[in-house]
C-alpha cells in the first residue's frame, strides 16, 4: 500500500497482486451469485445480482486492462493458479455463502469492499501518486461510487443484523474475520 | 396458448398467469445465480450471471409493464403468493440447483427457456394476434434473440453432457422432466 | 387417520401411503444430513446426524417390514415414484435446507415430526385399533420416545428463535407452513 | 510420522495434532453429511450417513479419550481454534461439497481416509512403537476395517468416475489435490 501511495512499488510485486486479485474476483462473482440466490427479499436479490454482474464485467475488465499495462496477457491471467493464501480466502467465503446464515454471508463479504474503499480514500487524501498506473489504481478505489457501494453493503448488514440476539451477532463477528484474510492477502 | 394465438384469451386467466410468472421469475433469477456460483468455467459463469441480470432487469420490468396494461399494479404483484403448482416448480428448480450436478442444473433450466421460444415461434408462424398486448407477448418469445438464448442453453447442456456415461445422462433426463412442471403451469 | 384409528382403513390406501412415505423418508434423511452440515454447534450437529442415521436405519427398516406385511416387496418400494404432492413437499424441504437460514430449516422440519407424534398420541388416547398392523402403526408414533424427539426438535427451534427480530420470526413462520404439505400428503 | 513410528515424538507436537485433528473431524462430519444430502442413490446415501455418524460418535470419542491421556480436557478441545492450515483444508472440503459435482466431492474426501490408512499400515509393517499411546494410534489406522473403509470410498469414486469424459476426470483430479492439504497439515 505504501509502495502504491508513493508510486514506486516494485512491479513484480504488483503483478503478483494483479494475478491473484484477478483469480480472487472470479470467486467473488460466485460469492455474490450465491448470496443473491439466498437473498430473502427482492431488493437485496437485485443488488447482489448487480454486484455479481458489475464485478464480472467491470472489475475483471479493469483488471485485464491493467494487467496488459504491466505486460500480462489474458492468457497469463487464465493460466495462473491461486496461491494458498488466495485459495484459503475464497474457500472460506464460498463455504460461508453456502452454509452460514444470510446475515453472516454479508458480514463475510464486507471486509474486502470496505477495506479497498478505505485504503483508496486514505491514500488519495495523502495525495495521488505521480506514476499514472498506480494513480489510476488509487482513483478506482477512492471513487465515491465505490465508497457508496461499501456503505450500501454495510447498511444491508446492519439492517439484517439489527435486533439479533448476542449469539447471532457473535456469528457475524466471526464471519467478519475474513478481515484477517484481507491482511494475509496483502502480506503475500 | 390457443387463446393468446387467437387474441381472445380471457383476461382474468392471463392476469393469473402474469402474476404467477412474475413470482416464478424471481426464483428463476435465484436459479441462474445459484447455477452461476457453481459454474465450472469463466465463460459459463459470465453467461449465467448475465442471465440472472437480464431476467431481473429486463424480464421482470417487462412483466411489470404488461401487468399495468392489464390493470395490475406493482403492489398487486408484490402482494401475490405462489400457487402450489408454481411453488412445486421453483422448489424443484432450486433444490436441483443446490444439490444436483451442474449438468443436471442445465437440464432442469432448459424446458422453460426452450418451451417459451418454441411456443412464441409456433404462434408467430401461424400469424400474430390482432390484439396488441397478446401480439407483443408473442413477439417477445418469438424473437430471434430469445431463440438464440435457448439455443445457447441447449448447446451448453449438450457440451456438458457430451460423452457422459449412461447413468449421468439418465440423471439429466430426469432433471429435464421439469418439462412436466411447465405443462402443469399452463394447465393451472 | 380415522380409518387407522378404527382399524378398518382400506389397505389400498394405506399401501399408497406406505410407498409415498418411504420415498419421503429417503429425502427426509437428506434433509437431516443437510441440516447437520449447517448446524452451528457441536450438540445440534450430533443430534441431526443421529436423526439422519436413525431415520435411515430404523424408520426405513420399519417401513420395509410393514410394507412386506401389506404385500409390498422392497423392489416395489424401490421402483415406485413420488407423486407430485410428495415431490412438492420434499423439494420445498430440501430447497429450504439448502438456502434458508438454519433456524428456518428447523421450523420446516418440525411439522412432520410433531404432527405424527400428536396424531399417534391422539389416536392411542382414544383406544388402540384391534387390527394388529394398524395398532402397531399407532404405537410407533404414540411412543413417548417419538414424542421426546419432537419435543427436542421444538426446543431446538425455540432456542434458535429466541430473541429474533420480527422479520426473522416471520420467516420461520413461513417455513413452518410445510404443515400445509403434511395435510396435502394425507389428503393424497 | 517418523516420530510416532519410533514412539519418541515430542508430546507437545502430538498434542497440537490432536487438537487440530479434533477440530478437523467436526468439519469432516459436516462434509460427510453434506455429501450424503447430495448422494444420488440409496446405497451411497446410507453409507455416507453411516460415515458421518461413526466419525461423530467413534472417531471423536477416540480423540477425546486420547486427548485425556495427553493431559488435554474436553474443555481444552472445545476452547481451541483452528490454525490457518486446518481452516484452509476444511473450508476447501466444504466449499467443494457444497458447490462441485458429487464425484468431485468423493475425490476430495479420499486423500484423508486413504492417507491415514496407508500411513498406519506402513508404520505397522515396520513394527509397532513400544510407547503404548502411539502404538494404539498406529493400530487404529492400520486396522483392516479402516483400510476397508478407505477401499470402499475409493471404489465408490472409481464407480462414479467410470466412463467420465476427460474434462470431468480432470475436475476430479483437481479435487483430489486436497492431498496437498494433508501434507500441509502434517507439516504444521
Amino acid at each position: 500500500m505504501r509502495g502504491i501511495a508513493a508510486g514506486d512499488l516494485d512491479e513484480t510485486r504488483f503483478r503478483s497482486w494483479l494475478v491473484q486479485d484477478y483469480l480472487f474476483l472470479l470467486d467473488y462473482v460466485r460469492l455474490f451469485a450465491l448470496a443473491a440466490a439466498r437473498a430473502p427479499g427482492t431488493d437485496s436479490l437485485g443488488r447482489l445480482v448487480d454486484l455479481a454482474h458489475s464485478t464480472f464485467h467491470q472489475e475483471l475488465s479493469l483488471h485485464r486492462a491493467y494487467a496488459a499495462e504491466f505486460g500480462l496477457s489474458e492468457a497469463d491471467l487464465d493460466r495462473a493458479e491461486k496461491t494458498p493464501v488466495c485459495a484459503a480466502y475464497t474457500d472460506l467465503l464460498l463455504r460461508t455463502a453456502a452454509t452460514a446464515d444470510f446475515v453472516e454471508v454479508l458480514a463475510a463479504v464486507l471486509p474486502c469492499m470496505w477495506g479497498y474503499s478505505e485504503l483508496g480514500r486514505a491514500i488519495a487524501a495523502g495525495g495521488l501518486p505521480a506514476e499514472p498506473r498506480y494513480r489510476r489504481w488509487v482513483q478506482t478505489y477512492a471513487d465515491p461510487g465505490f465508497a457508496a457501494l461499501a456503505a450500501w453493503c454495510a447498511a444491508l448488514l446492519d439492517r439484517a443484523a439489527e435486533g439479533l440476539p448476542a449469539a447471532n451477532v457473535a456469528a457475524c463477528e466471526r464471519a467478519f474475520a475474513t478481515l484477517g484474510h484481507e491482511l494475509a492477502f496483502w502480506d503475500a
